[in-house]
Parts: structure tokens; C-alpha cells; sequence
């Protein structure tokens, strides 16, 4: 039976772990017990608002990614708030409506009126311009993935703070520890902080994944069914953990000034953590030396890609095979 | 030797439960555990810019609690964040100055001119417009006189709740259990919420006092030495404890137009609490009946207020004779 360790108890690697599981390898998660972007994230499945500007290839499997969740979701057998009521791309200003329209253009969705926007989010305040349905972006709750992946692994994850990838036995060793598996690897990942608000409201508040540009700034507010919302995201240069007084009022002031109810919500947690990002902001994925293999440096799109990662990677350690949607994406390509 | 029972273990019964003990008093404090106005209080010491809308009565009561705070610190015989640098109150924008121009005029004080102001305060926005010196409007870490104060106490601190003035069996009772205080005696007494920031910053960034009006919206920064900065208030007519997305929104932002620099603050504690209000806003203090002695509703100023109530309350119990200061605050005003 195939021997695998995983260092990081992530999205990710708990992912790859449970996929390793499931087709009868021996596998073990080692994890510092520190909560990864994971724990930050507001979990939108959103391939084609953050592939608009990316390479053909990271379109390609962010796509891919997004294909395999329903599944996934399904499999994991609780409810881990998966909802595909889709999401509402907005603009505030005639600035953000022009900067967002050449993305909408793009994708080829068709532009609705404020009154056809406010007939889908009666919330949504009448300064919003216009906007787009985006059925296929959708959301999960990472938190409860976690949770969920946590509890089919059970025994195997350890609590071990891994410092340095000779003190792990295994023939097989799998990095998905996010930014931490720059100094384990060497490899050019850096961690972009964001700070992330959770408020909480009346369920039914919104329906729909909201992301807007509103006076310049962008913002998404993400309505879970039990009345959460979940408002993000600072992108910040920074390797601190500091909740800021700037960053919580920045976000608060755009998440308001587009649906002014969202004031009288309780505003629950703050939050700041890192996304792990690479020199071209798309990971790296594939073998890094005999031993090694490196699932890490998701950035933004460490939820939506955590299926098909553990799929790929899956089929690497097990099946000897690199698909071709991995070849973009090795560790060395930098 | 005088037996007494003190209902309520926020900042006015401990401090009166302390002078009780100090001339002699065998003393109790009876208390439910849950934090009162004082755990969310910024600790401002300001008899002016409350009085100036308030009768003569309450002003004369507000100017003689200020006078008596630099002893009553110094007696307690630890740090307990009291800070005489002043206040500066602010006036931001041509309506702002407006407004405050005439409280600032009734109150005698020389305006300064934004460069005076910043001179004094560099920190603060450019936009600010106008403002003046208040030396005697100080502050104190109410945080920090309650431990001091249940320090003193100690073994005199009961953990009880008091739902009926029956249950307790000492022949003198003192009500000092703010907003809960009209379930106890029936006394005309509200909460009104406020919502209150805790951001920290690098010591120094502010010296004083900060009160100001921010387009119509008024606000308080205060600073301590440990780079603690306490934003406040929203006063809202609500009995939830609920922090809010809008209450914290409207806070930063004041906040961060007067003193830009605090954008770059951590955000540690977001908290709501009620002040005890009256139909007057004044204090409820004196005789409730034979063996009822009420000293509650002190509205804002239940800091600044704690060491006068005390004074005035022990003489009250042990001279038995009501200060002529009293005289305008019997609870059955009403």
C-alpha cells in the first residue's frame, strides 16, 4: 500500500489526503494546528471573475476546478453550504461600470438594469448602476469543508509543526501547507494578506454571491442560508495578522454603500489571513524532486481549485501520470 | 458598626462600597458578574461638554465629581490611566464649527486655529477646522479603577444576583446596580447603547482627549500611554448588546477623518453597552425609602460622577445627613 504524508492540514491538503484515502493509500496529514486561508476565506466558487485576466491555462483549470465541486460537495455527505444560486457582479459608479464592463463583455453575460438587478436582490441599493448574472459562480462555507474533511480523515491527521521535510519519514511526501511551504521548498511563494468581516443578519437578507466595484473599491458579500455574511477582501502586501481600523472601515463602507441594510447586521468577526501567491498567481502543482510533490500557491483560488487538485495530485502519487492540465503549472517553472 | 449591603459591583457601588469600608462600614457588595457601562466606557472626565446643555444642578454636581477625581486616583494607589494632558474639541466641517461655536463661547475657551491644533496634536487631518483647549476635561481607564477597586474590596465582593430587594438581609441597602436598578425598585431608569471601539496603535501617536463633530456626527478618541485608542460613541434608544455593521462603520469613519494615522491601527474589540438613562439624564442619588438608598442612573457620567457618589452616599449612610448637593437628585423626583 502506497505510504503518503501530507504536510498541511489545509483545504488542500486535507483534499488530496481524503482522495488519497479513498483510492486505499496509506496517508497521514501532518499539521502546526495554525488556520490556513481556508479558516479567512469567504469560499466563492468564482472561475470567471478571476480569470479574466489570467492565462488561458489558469482559465482553463479554474473551469475544471469549478465543474468538479457539486461532486465533491455531494460526496462529503453534510451539508457544507454549497449553493449555486449564482452571483451578481455590480458596479456603483459610471468608473466602475466602464472598468467592469469590458470584463462582462468578455464573459459575454448580458447586462442587466438596476430594476432587473433589484427584482433578483430587493436589498440592493439604488445607487448600483448595473450589472450581470453569473449562473456558474457559486459558494461553498470553507469552514464547514474543513470540518467536513477533518472528520472523514479523523485518525489520520496529526498535530505535528513540520520545520523541515527530513524529519518526515514517508516514502511520499506531499507540501500543501500554503505559504508556510515556502520554507520547506525554497519555492517563490509570498503570502498576500486579507482582512475579512462576518456578519450576521436575518436569513434572506440577500440570496445571491454579491461582488461589486463600488467608488474604485472592490468588495464581495457572501449570504450563507443561516443568516451570515461574510464580507472581504483587503489585498495587501503585508505579512502581519493585524485587523486594521482602515481595512475593517474600508470594507464596511463599500459592503453598505451597496446594500445599505447590511448596517443594521451584527458584525460578528474580524479576521485578517494570507493567500499564498506565486510569481504569476497561479499555483504550483507537481513534483518538486523524487520525494516531493508540491500542491501550494493557490492565491485567491485555493477553495475552488481544492477537488481538482486532490484529483490530480491523487492521480500523480498513485498513478504515475501527470495530467495535461498539469503541465503549466510545475513548481519549477519560475 | 454600621452594616451595609451594596447591590450592584460596577464603578459607583464598589467606589461607594470603598469609602463605606474606609470610614468604618461593615460592608457587602452583592454582585450578578455582568460587566455594567464602566467595562465599555472610554474613562472621559468631561464635566464641560456634558454640562453645557444640562441644568445648573447637574453642572455643579459634574464640576465638583472632577474636582474630586486627581485624590480619589491617588488614594487608590495604583496606575489607573488617569491622564490630565486636556481635551481638544473639534470642529471639522463650516456646520461643525456652527455648532460647537456657541457651547466653546459659553464655556469661555479661545479657539485655535488649525495650525495651533496641530502644533499641539500632529496627528491630526488637515481638514480639521477649528477647536479648543479643555485642560480640564481629563481622563481615566475605568477598566482599570473597577480592578483597583475590587482589589481593595476583595473578600467583600459577593458573586450573587439580586432579582428582589427582599432577598438581602442587610438592615442598609444601597441600589447602585445601574440600568438594573429600575427592576429592583421601579425607578425610571433606561438603557441607552453604545457601541465603542478599542483600536492600538504605537504609543504617542495622540497626547489628548479628542471629542469632536465630524459632518454632524459626534465622536471621541481616547488615547492612553499604553497605545490603547478607545473610539466612541453611537447612542442609540435600544436594549440589545448587539455591535453593529452600521455603529462600527459610522465609528471608524468619524474617527479616521479626524486622525487619519488611525487607519493603520489594529481593530482588537468592537463592544456595545448601556448607560443608565432618566427622564433627566441626571442621577438618581438619595433615600428610596426607609431602608433603601438608591445611587444610579448616572447616564454618561458614571466615571465621572463614582468618587462624588461615593463621597456623598457614605455621608449620607454614616453622617446621615444628605449634602446639600443632593438635594436636586432624590430618585423620587420623577
Amino acid at each position: 500500500m502506497t505510504s503518503v504524508a501530507v504536510v498541511g492540514g489545509g483545504i488542500i491538503g486535507l483534499a488530496i489526503a481524503w482522495r488519497l484515502q479513498e483510492r486505499g493509500a496509506d496517508v497521514v496529514v501532518l499539521d502546526d494546528g495554525e488556520p490556513g486561508a481556508w479558516y479567512v476565506a469567504a469560499g466563492m466558487l468564482a472561475p470567471g471573475g478571476e480569470a479574466s485576466h489570467e492565462e488561458p491555462e489558469l482559465i482553463r483549470l479554474l473551469a475544471a476546478g469549478n465543474e468538479r465541486w457539486p461532486a465533491f460537495a455531494a460526496e462529503l455527505g453534510v451539508d457544507v453550504g454549497y449553493d449555486d444560486t449564482g452571483t451578481l457582479s455590480l458596479a456603483m459608479t459610471a468608473d466602475d461600470l466602464a472598468a467592469a464592463a469590458r470584463d462582462w463583455t468578455r464573459q459575454k453575460l448580458p447586462l442587466l438594469r438596476p430594476s432587473e438587478l433589484r427584482e433578483r436582490e430587493p436589498a440592493l441599493s439604488p445607487r448600483v448602476r448595473a450589472g450581470v448574472y453569473s449562473p456558474a459562480e457559486r459558494q461553498v462555507d470553507p469552514r464547514r469543508v474543513v470540518a467536513a474533511l477533518r472528520d472523514r480523515l479523523a485518525d489520520r491527521i496529526v498535530s505535528k509543526r513540520i520545520v523541515d521535510l527530513s524529519e518526515v519519514a514517508a516514502p511520499t511526501v506531499i507540501v500543501a501547507a500554503g505559504c508556510g511551504t515556502a520554507a520547506l521548498t525554497g519555492l517563490p511563494i509570498r503570502p498576500v494578506k486579507g482582512q475579512v468581516l462576518r456578519l450576521r443578519g436575518e436569513p434572506g437578507l440577500l440570496r445571491h454571491v454579491l461582488e461589486a466595484a463600488v467608488d474604485g473599491r472592490h468588495v464581495y458579500v457572501v449570504p450563507r442560508a443561516d443568516g451570515e455574511i461574510v464580507v472581504g477582501a483587503t489585498q495587501e502586501e503585508r505579512t502581519d495578522r493585524t485587523v486594521t481600523a482602515g481595512g475593517v472601515h474600508e470594507l464596511l463602507r463599500a459592503a453598505i454603500e451597496l446594500v445599505p441594510d447590511l448596517a443594521e447586521c451584527a458584525l460578528v468577526e474580524t479576521v485578517a489571513g494570507h493567500r499564498p501567491g506565486t510569481p504569476d498567481n497561479a499555483p504550483l502543482l507537481g513534483r518538486h524532486d523524487e520525494r516531493v510533490i508540491v500542491a501550494a500557491g493557490h492565491f485567491r483560488n485555493g477553495v475552488l481549485l481544492a477537488p481538482i487538485t486532490a484529483d490530480l495530485i491523487a492521480g500523480l502519487v498513485l498513478d504515475e501520470v501527470a495530467d495535461p492540465l498539469l503541465h503549466h503549472f510545475t513548481p519549477g517553472r519560475f
